[in-house]
């Protein structure tokens, strides 16, 4: 694919992951043991399933920009590793329900859990992890973190919901499609962050300029994830180029290269994503049709919108290497695309 | 089978589940239109298949015995309304998960919801409640609450995967098929009915007298229900006879009865339920087996045992029809087996 070229723009510093990373690491190793302790049972399948995700390499990007998000706050206490630890329970939780409900093969390169031990422990794991990020929140003690976070998790099963309504519909809008992702996936950056503030007791203000970050870099993330889907050479997702178009899912690269094609092209479309009659070579036709409507381009454009709106959220905030590291991390979730 | 006979010892009376609904008929419909108002969404899916379920007959026993709990600790407010539509809500996004991972055909009579909607939809609603349910919690503002619920539902799911590992298995001990029912059904009546003294703010005595209750009542409530599979001709519960037996669930009549079973027998059990090669006749023969070994009789006596626990532990409250109702349905719940 024409826009996707390697990384190397910017070799000659850390990628800005890198930094945030090594800013909060202290915190991280009390979050990743914090996890470790949690995840725990009397019953041993638990552990061992759910381990098999939490320990497979994730990038543990949310509870880092919950982390993150409490430093730039200026948050000096300990509750800040249960939060972030809370965060990455509710999104292992959904990945897990996410590797029942599409029957995914791989996860972050190992075999999903429903593979090893069935859809009927992954789907229990999965409540018993969103029932323990509840327990920990219960410790923290603020209805606010509470709040932000059941609101959080019913509005992404919501958008799980409506992407069922999407799949294998072309009808489906670019507005719906970005519906789809503000609730399956921004919902949760955005209350990550949120709550950095909300319990470094902040006003009213800087929660929402951590919320609307959150958001922004939410949707811009997702639309560089389904751009790669069509064209992506990174393998740290374990994800393969195809993946959404022989699930039939429809995303934004889809909803363009279907409205900008003719009648012989749009035909194409619906046998492949409504209708999921699929050959060999109809991957490589979809990526040449996308290729020549700039669909990806496009949405990657649509990337760069939602990241501008990101770093603009973050300014209100006085200068320091916590707001300078989140900044950057919006425009490397861009380029990683190139 | 011999110990099921009709209903109609006490035919002079009404039985005690109506008298209970009876006094508690204004909240439930309260409860009803909270459940309905809470369980919209924007996106028309989930209200339609989460009112297939909730909407169709269930007996809102937990929610009742989170009224009657309120109501018996001399609560006056109006948060037991949406502490009950909480219990529900956590209630039904089990029996969603429940129908997902156990592949069952009916629920209360209906398709269930799984075969009508889909699994992937069927997870993704129950997440819905479930998240809902805490939201509701939230706005009840009582930290106590959120921590004894968001406790049982990690302990549901702990028990659920117990289950798991129990199925198909005979080495399943009485002792390990008591710890999943304590989790799987005791946990959500033991916190339905404790939360009730902790919304009228009542002392830790009486909390835990509600709790010990609840969980004792959950206990003889699923050993009647599991001896109600094996030789019940209660139709309420839109359950057909044999059906754990088909699913090769090992449950207190089966281990009772390969316990006390010959090497012949044994091996029938193997072969039916660890193997799960079954033939027509054989419901019918280990039908035989479990009257032959006395196994529901023996079943129903640990449920009078657990019944009678149940009903002590509520001496310490003063009469009040509430405790009368909440002490009858004991018999009640037990008696439907006979």
């Amino acid at each position: 694919m024409g826009v996707v070229v390697a990384l190397g723009k910017k070799k000659d510093r850390p990628n800005p992951i890198d930094i945030l990373t090594g800013l909060v690491e202290d915190d991280l190793s009390r979050v990743n043991r914090m996890i470790e302790l949690r995840m725990q049972s009397s019953v041993p399948m638990i552990p061992q399933l759910a381990g098999h995700l939490i320990s497979s390499g994730g990038k543990r990007l949310r509870p880092m920009m919950t982390l993150a998000a409490a430093r730039l706050s200026g948050y000096e206490g300990d509750n800040h590793i249960k939060l972030a630890a809370t965060v990455e329970f509710i999104h292992t939780a959904t990945l897990l329900h996410d590797d029942v409900v599409d029957g995914s093969g791989m996860r972050r390169g190992k075999r999903a859990a429903n593979l090893v031990w069935g859809n009927k422990a992954t789907v229990l794991v999965g409540d018993f992890l969103f029932s323990r990020a509840f327990e920990l929140m219960v410790e923290i003690g603020s209805v606010d973190v509470l709040r932000i976070l059941s609101h959080a998790s019913a509005v992404i099963a919501e958008g799980e919901v409506l992407q069922l309504a999407t799949a294998n519909n072309l009808a489906t809008t670019e507005d719906t499609y970005l519906e789809v992702i503000a609730a399956k996936t921004a919902a949760l950056f955005s209350a990550a962050c949120e709550v950095g503030a909300v319990v470094a007791d902040r006003s009213a203000v800087e929660m929402q300029a951590l919320a609307s970050y959150g958001r922004n870099f939410g949707i811009a993330f997702q639309l560089v994830d389904d751009a790669l889907d069509y064209g992506g050479t990174d393998t740290r997702m374990g994800k393969d180029t195809g993946d959404d178009f022989r699930e039939g899912k429809v995303t934004l690269p889809v909803v363009l290269a279907y409205r900008r094609g003719d009648v012989e092209e749009r035909k194409f479309w619906q046998r492949t994503i409504e209708k999921r009659k699929q050959e060999d070579s109809d991957l490589d036709h979809a990526l040449e049709l996308i290729e020549k409507h700039n669909s990806l381009a496009d949405t990657l454009d649509r990337a760069r919108h939602y990241g501008s709106i990101a770093k603009d959220a973050l300014a209100i905030f006085p200068d320091s290497e916590f707001r300078e590291a989140l900044t950057d991390i919006v425009d490397f979730a861009i380029e990683r695309a190139y």
